[in-house]
């Protein structure tokens, strides 16, 4: 991922020096295991540990190119870190590693990783969410109307559109919770995974002290289906994103105005044109979440690796998992930030509903002149016929209302009286629910109408 | 997905017939829950079922025919078949779907059609699983070479690479059970999804019936994240398939012919070459699993619709809704029987073990050598140069096997016991935790070894 | 491809009677090339010719059923056809697919049957062309808001924007082309690709007679590289359906409603709703885009065949080479329809552009006080600082337009005539290269400005 | 991309150097076009020219934090840049960028970077058909046996595999070169593409100056139909790596050992197995295939941009444009120093076509006993039956070979001369055509058979 959208948090995670701080605290702890059941010297496992710590604690962009000036002969990148682990550690070092094989390690070490940056997604996550519950609940009474196919339908309110993405980020966080543990799974099995040079026990200590899981059968390496599952949740998630950056964009957009991405004092929209303020934030995201749901094809075909192991994946995973993290971490601070600070316009959502000279009450309209005795069809036929010739006048000087067109309809006037219209027509009408399903959504019914 | 591939009892679900059968029974549903919240008479409600009971029960190719006619009227799905289903009731009829919208119809039926559907798909899982385990038990010690990077690694069990791939798909049925949470819900919310035209309780009323739980807020439609984690599931299941198949077709190649589908009697493998027995069946899945995978795509951009809706989700559903569930029935029911009638050759296993002079048992002479007091670089070197050695003269004049050059190497010699390589050497030795990862796998240990 | 988005012209081309009657075809001019080159009797090729001819002539269901009959038992398609060509053709048949292999026969068929269907979409992308030209030629004057970031930018014209899509789709047109060249090829080289048993004149034969090329190496199939890159080309074309189709759908969202989908008499857009007036055809084509894309992925994984052959890529094939061209030749005939009776609303265009107060001819102001001596710096925050003053106070007592505001800026007031501000602010002077780039695009202007 | 899999020259025409050095030749250039044209003084183009050489001239990191400094408050990284400029060249910077948008600098400079990095490409691409050229022209004659379904078929030659790939690769090439075509193009057309402030001819200038295009509509920005023609042809050469690759994989594989990938001295297989030597080249080339091919998906999304442009495209290019071209340059490189180096094994293709006692000569014997007169269908019968009995007694003591068999049928003996049968039986009959495929290939036949 570039800089740009790097946070050095998560960045940190996907480091080389992370990457051999974990490979070498599973080689410890896999040492002190053996320890305990007998297959290396209790004092081997302390030497290594000791050393090994003290060797982490100071180590330099100098030990990362021994390591690499290793692997430029050995061609393998675990066999050139335990050599220099050797270095450091000495004669004890023959302990270290026995019986395993290297996908344990590495693949263990890409568990704890991706488990790193799944919590700090969760945290990401919860900022979100609490950023929508405080906007959901800022706008509850909030008037706007509501849209189906980009056309006016009936009115909502803004903060139950929220709730719905509220709603929606409330999944991905289950979702991203059952992928963690998806990928939160220990394996060191050794060789095609049969465990035939190291005891299971090892396997369970070094997994508990990491708080991960035994994998079940491992196979020289963990099961590609969990990662590729992992992934699925990454791009689920980004597609909301998306949903949410799309809503922004198109409430933005000139014709609409009802809401705006905070514009900084001293900031340009354009080079040319100076009066733009663009949606940038939210275009940038959607953007992002292509990215980060791209990564779901090549991780799916990581899943059919050749027999007990090939290192397919490998060139991908060096890729997608930091690049899938980093990206989605930076999307959703983004997106949690543009959403805290997005402004509002109230008035711009008024005005619109009421734009179509009332037509977006035809719904209720309909239900109330069948209420009022007339068939279904010819009512629908009725309100139809007035709502076009509202919507097609709309701003001419023979424009009416939809109202009006109604009063002055001879199939209307006189079979429903004018406070069942006026009724039909009152836009608070459809707020009615919002309790219920705010308490669904957020367990509370929040603010109480004024 | 072409006929081919399609097995009727799942592409009955998705016939009109069953869609309309829903339909039907989702707006019945309504107008008794309508009723009984006092919204439209009792006894229209009665009227409204058990007319239309009878007309669904007369469904004929005249009733779908009626209904496409109208459709080429109105251009509106639902309208039409309201307009067939008012036909049919009569009167009472303005009171079917009242309040509602069509995607409250169209939604949960939806739903409704995914749910039957993943549950054969479940039907077809358990088979799957209950195949692999017979053969994973029966092959529980059947010696095999396990192979990273298609290369020799080291003994293993059939049953056990078996039983990874039950544990595989033990962990998608868990996926398939979520995905199937995941879409299992149901919307009856009108317009925009404020319920401003109906009682909320009509939901949970209708949910209640049709096993489904009320969908928190359904913006008028059920939001997509459901059914792009459902399409994710389908696609990890999928490359699951594809992983299986793969190592069939790697174990029949004829350098290998460890194991071969089933060939029939009177089958013909090749038009011009009458020697050919293909193992087409797994072609055929892996090419099958591309497919479903494939649709994990236009599913994830199914997600950010517009607004509160727009139906752009919609023709991309028409097709991955029924070829996504059609073509994983018929790749897992095709799966199963190919297992089931798999042809194993033990005999071939174990010559290919050997066929490469001994040096699969190259790790557990390090660890020998290791033991034996040998730092482990040098014992690396000393083991890679006996092996490579071995490797390089296979078959020819002044080839050696593993242990012969061992034997003759001054650095063994006199150093590791004849005994220690003995052991070292032995294929049985890597079945030792077999119980251990049965009984993780299996919950049970499965047949003792003879 | 389900029958809703199903030409019967295009479905023809897919049908089993299709396919069996390029199969004969194949076989009868290898026959007669065969005969040619004296591998065959002169006379059984023409036997097996007017025979096959009257066979295929008189071909019925029962065929099908007596070929799928044979086929249940040989589990090879085929070999199940030649079975039944050899009960029409009699002793003769001896002589058909002598030295031949399946893939022979299957790999030039598929070619012969996508040229076929390309044909067909290159006749849908004239037919559009010839639509989006002749609306951009009555549109060319047709003053309109350009939008970047959905916010307003500065004017265009109506016809431009639809030549810029004329000029996607003529870059598609030619995408296309080569796309058919990719897959206009044949191969008849036996087993493997190597000719053992046929002639190299003979493919060069059959390829002449079915407008072909011959394969480079054929390796017994036509290598998927070819296959891919077309379904890459149905991609890009389809992502440029998608474009328009959501330009589409922005113009008819209700606050913009600058031109609409026609909305047939007798059509019903909701169920609910009676006003409503939905972009459902712009919708759909964008789901339509999201499938037809979607194919680019598993045709891609098709590519890497194992070895010589193997028949994985041929379940993919058989869906999405009917459901790609399908797919797009129903979007390419439906989006041509929906543009040639868009209806478009001027009288909007021009409301819309004026709606922001002026703002929109900020860059004109911008380097008309560059010209006039302000530095470009100062110049863009003088102009920044009025439109926003004018956009912030839109439709509030106090809002003044951008001219007004730019009138009273003490540091424009007196440097810049108002005569330059007029011009500035005039639409129409952003239509002068019009000429210029329709003559770019269609190869002459168009109407000349009235 | 990760550096793992960057080669400095391609990252390079990455960097924020290249690009602010392309940035400023668009403007230099544009200049001098605006001076030609009389838009603005030819003294101020020149000083622009000048001044501006000297900073890039004189360009350092101090720049690089400079601009970062200043778009840190801008939010817009054009405009940085340009004030950095303005900063360096004085007063007359006022007429950089005169009537231009930023966009018309963004999108012609990615064209260039993306010509630089094809231009690379191309030259990858050339040194690879050079080495697969010379390997197919050394092993031209060496006989091994061709596979369908990874199931021996018929003899073929090694050369004439790598033949197979030469063609796809100079496929790729022609392939390449057209995606060259689809991006090398220039827009200089000032905001929404109307050129209303700026000259058309000046694009002309720029274009030619930098060895690009015009672009026919710009819209603001070029189309992203080219940038995702672009990256599916990315896509498609990708999947012809994964193919090769795939192919050295199974030949490496154990049971085959047809090639080798060259093992390094010092190398080291396994951590825990000293004896293995992994084909980890052309499995790293696998997955940076999957890599590069999922960039298709992105690129094809980034196609329908809102309006005139919204720029949600970007953040998906600042990631793909680099990673794409790196990773395929990366791959390339490999691959071809892979195939030079690979280690071939004419002894053990000799000693596999030989390993199923000849059945793989079941195609030429059931030719040869239809000229014997045997019908098809019968000599179909007898063959198989032989081929089978054959392959199912394989090394068993009462083993035959096929010939064996087919001498003691007594549907064979008598009525094929065994002269007839010997032929049947060459291997190197199947060689016979090979000077007309490579002549077809390369141009020219190789060399001739000893």
């Amino acid at each position: 991922m570039v800089p740009r959208y790097t946070r050095p948090v998560m960045a940190a995670i996907w480091s080389p020096e992370n990457r051999y701080r974990i490979w070498f605290e599973i080689e410890a702890l896999a040492c002190e295991a053996m320890a305990r059941y007998g297959a290396i010297p209790e004092e081997s496992a302390r030497t290594i540990r000791e050393k090994g710590d003290a060797a982490m604690a100071a180590f330099t962009q100098a030990d990362l190119d021994r390591i690499d000036e290793i692997e430029a002969v050995t061609r393998h990148d675990v066999i050139a870190f335990l050599t220099w682990l050797a270095e450091k550690v000495g004669p004890d070092s023959r302990f270290v590693h026995l019986g395993m094989t290297s996908s344990d390690v590495l693949d263990t070490c890409l568990s704890v990783q991706m488990v790193q940056a799944t919590d700090l997604l969760l945290k990401d996550l919860d900022a979100l969410l609490e950023a929508l519950k405080g906007r959901a609940f800022e706008h509850k009474h909030t008037l706007t109307i509501g849209r189906s196919h980009a056309i006016h339908a009936e009115p909502t309110s803004f903060g139950l559109k929220l709730a719905g993405h509220y709603a929606e980020f409330a999944r991905n966080r289950e979702r991203l919770l059952r992928a963690r543990e998806e990928i939160a799974v220990c394996a060191i099995s050794g060789a095609v995974g049969t465990y035939a040079h190291i005891d299971p026990r090892v396997e369970e200590y070094v997994a508990e002290k990491l708080g991960l899981q035994p994998e079940g059968v491992s196979t020289q390496i963990i099961p590609r289906d969990r990662h590729a599952a992992y992934f699925c949740a990454l791009a689920v998630i980004a597609s909301g994103i998306e949903r949410l950056a799309v809503e922004v964009r198109h409430l933005q957009r000139s014709e609409v105005r009802e809401a705006e991405e905070f514009f900084h004092p001293g900031q340009k929209g354009s080079s040319a044109m100076p009066h733009k303020r663009n949606p940038v934030l939210s275009e940038n995201l959607t953007g992002l979440a292509r990215l980060v749901r791209s990564h779901v094809i090549p991780a799916l075909e990581n899943v059919a690796l050749w027999h007990e192991r090939d290192i397919s994946h490998s060139s991908v995973e060096r890729n997608i998992c930091p690049d899938g993290t980093i990206g989605l971490d930076f999307a959703l601070v983004r997106l949690t930030g543009m959403m805290e600070k997005l402004v509002v316009y109230p008035d711009r959502m008024q005005a619109n509903i009421e734009s179509l000279g009332g037509v977006v009450h035809s719904g209720e309209v309909l239900l109330a002149l069948a209420r009022a005795g007339i068939l279904r069809e010819d009512a629908y036929r009725i309100v139809q016929r007035n709502a076009m010739e509202t919507w097609t006048k709309l701003g001419q000087p023979d424009g009416r209302t939809f109202r009006e067109n109604l009063d002055a309809d001879p199939e209307v006037a006189g079979r429903v009286p004018a406070e069942v219209l006026d009724a039909a027509m009152d836009s608070r009408a459809h707020l009615r629910q919002l309790d219920h399903t705010y308490r669904r959504v957020f367990g509370e019914t929040g603010p109480k109408s004024a």
